[in-house]
């Protein structure tokens, strides 16, 4: 089953006005701590770090209404940053909302936003401890999430990544751009490829498998927000090897070969460019860590494996040693 | 000499694309921390306590580009955010951006934020941390500060005023609501009253004061920015007591008094219900510390100095005794 839309009606922010905005959204995703000039956190260990990321989202431009509902588009909000969070090897701990909407906006909108950002927090034992609302031409939403970074060993950079490590992975890769497409395409969705649309609409992330996998050595770790060729070369650049991909530990499953019959795509394409899974990748010595897959391996810059340069196809990453078909990655201003 | 008005030409941000936009925000803002997943911050004494908030400027609803300038409102985003960690009695850290614009800004528009916001953390000795940068409608950014709160002394919350107390303020009151308006009129503004313009553009906030004013025994505190009255009142509130202000500590001062004469408005009104001084008002046992006067006292929630009552005017704010004439506080969704 697949949810979609956004409420039509109903009082609105305007007619309820900021303090019930703010009280409907203080009672979906309730704290102590929220409801001050700011909101005041302990600390959960006196060694800890502390760990903060943020992300933007715009109606139109990130998200369509009639694509999905607020309720998962605020799960999806709060996934998007606890992706980075965990993505540093460290354990969300709170977040914070700005949120502007037109003022002829259904209160529900807000209300249901604020549920489905709380469910998701719920998963991690973490809060929404603040935030700010206001009026504004079109629904524009940023997270702010907080993590900390616990014990000594450094946090999983993008520039950790060294020459003889595995690549690793944990989630799925494509499936959201996949259920994006057929969400657009208008198309009544077999059932079968429901899981693809869930994707796209309510991205999962398991809690503490950044955590995980730094305890078991991994050092450098990403999420494929922009896609996976686009955002595993940032890791490849900024850590200066070349990564190979392993051709058969990516290629489309059963569904993403179903879904690119139908809509006539190749789904390799999803795979490669697609963003959006938050799916966990880095790199370690060794074995996969529990919940992780060997998706490739870390080299020197220098290819040993053929004619193979960054060069020629502008990123560092090859898969089975070829330069990939697709590489394009989100660009937020084109 | 008032600057105004944004940039009208250059590179757009979709011309020079993502990559290149956040280059240049991390050149005018530099930081260490900035570019990876998330940030990681040390926290300053292991005993410290981590504090947070987040505020929304939205285009043409905060601010408007023919009366200020990137650079200035880049500075102003910073002091809204830092004044609320003050406000708690808490030392700014670090701050994270989101920002979103149509993709025909010019480049320059987002590099003079990024040179407002740079200047303005300067000042504590902080840094822009991580951000997100995106194509949107219109000009909507968004500023999370993260501060640190020493020691075992309890953060400064609303809830913390107590009868018997002394009210004290730190900064100028009225002065960015009479500034605002003299923008707005359209008139060259005489030399004499520029103050008020930059009290607008950029109010000033001064490190530290929150604290100073903790370390003095201050046990609530907040920053005027929807309105003093308004602002006052839910301190008021939240503190279960009734605050009377001293008319002759906050009447309208020389500058005040001209600008009014000039537009043909009661100064009072932009004292009482004018916000974004970002000022800091508390509440302590005794004498103002340094840097703060005394404004006003703290009294039972039942009124003993007359017929004044809470449910008279809708906040438990007197001046003088008496109900204010002007109560209005900002509303978002007005």
């Amino acid at each position: 089953m697949i949810n979609t839309g956004f409420p039509l009606d109903g009082p609105t922010l305007g007619e309820i006005g900021e303090d019930a905005v703010i009280r409907s959204i203080i009672e979906a995703s309730p704290s102590a701590v929220n409801g001050d000039d700011a909101a005041v956190l302990h600390p959960p260990s006196p060694n800890s770090r502390m760990v903060a990321t943020t992300d933007m989202i715009v109606e139109g431009r990130h998200f369509r209404s009639d694509l999905t509902t607020p309720f998962l588009l605020g799960r999806k909000a709060v996934v998007q940053n606890y992706a980075d969070i965990e993505a540093m090897g460290a354990r969300p701990l709170a977040a914070l909302l700005s949120f502007s909407a037109p003022s002829t906006t259904p209160a529900a909108t807000v209300t249901e936003i604020a549920r489905g950002i709380g469910a998701e927090l719920d998963k991690y034992g973490t809060e929404l401890v603040g935030g700010d609302v206001t009026a504004g031409q079109n629904l524009v939403m940023s997270i702010t999430a907080i993590g900390s970074l616990g014990g000594n060993r450094p946090p999983l950079t993008l520039a950790g990544a060294r020459a003889g490590q595995t690549v690793v992975a944990h989630g799925r890769i494509g499936y959201s751009a996949a259920g994006l497409e057929l969400l657009e395409a208008g198309i009544t969705i077999p059932e079968e490829l429901e899981p693809l649309a869930h994707a796209y609409q309510s991205p999962e992330l398991t809690p503490g498998c950044g955590m995980v996998a730094r305890s078991a050595g991994a050092t450098s770790m990403t999420d494929n927000s922009d896609g996976l060729l686009h955002d595993v070369g940032v890791l490849a650049q900024r850590s200066g090897v070349r990564i190979d991909l392993r051709a058969n530990a990516i290629a489309p499953d059963k569904l993403l070969v179903q879904a690119g019959e139908l809509l006539g795509v190749d789904p390799w394409k999803w795979v490669c460019e697609g963003g959006e899974d938050h799916t966990l990748i880095g790199t370690l010595q060794g074995e996969a860590p529990v919940g992780f897959r060997p998706i490739g391996t870390v080299h020197k810059p220098s290819s040993e494996t053929g004619s193979v340069t960054t060069a020629a196809f502008g990123i560092p990453v090859t898969i089975d040693g070829n330069a990939p078909q697709y590489t394009r990655g989100w660009e937020s201003f084109s």
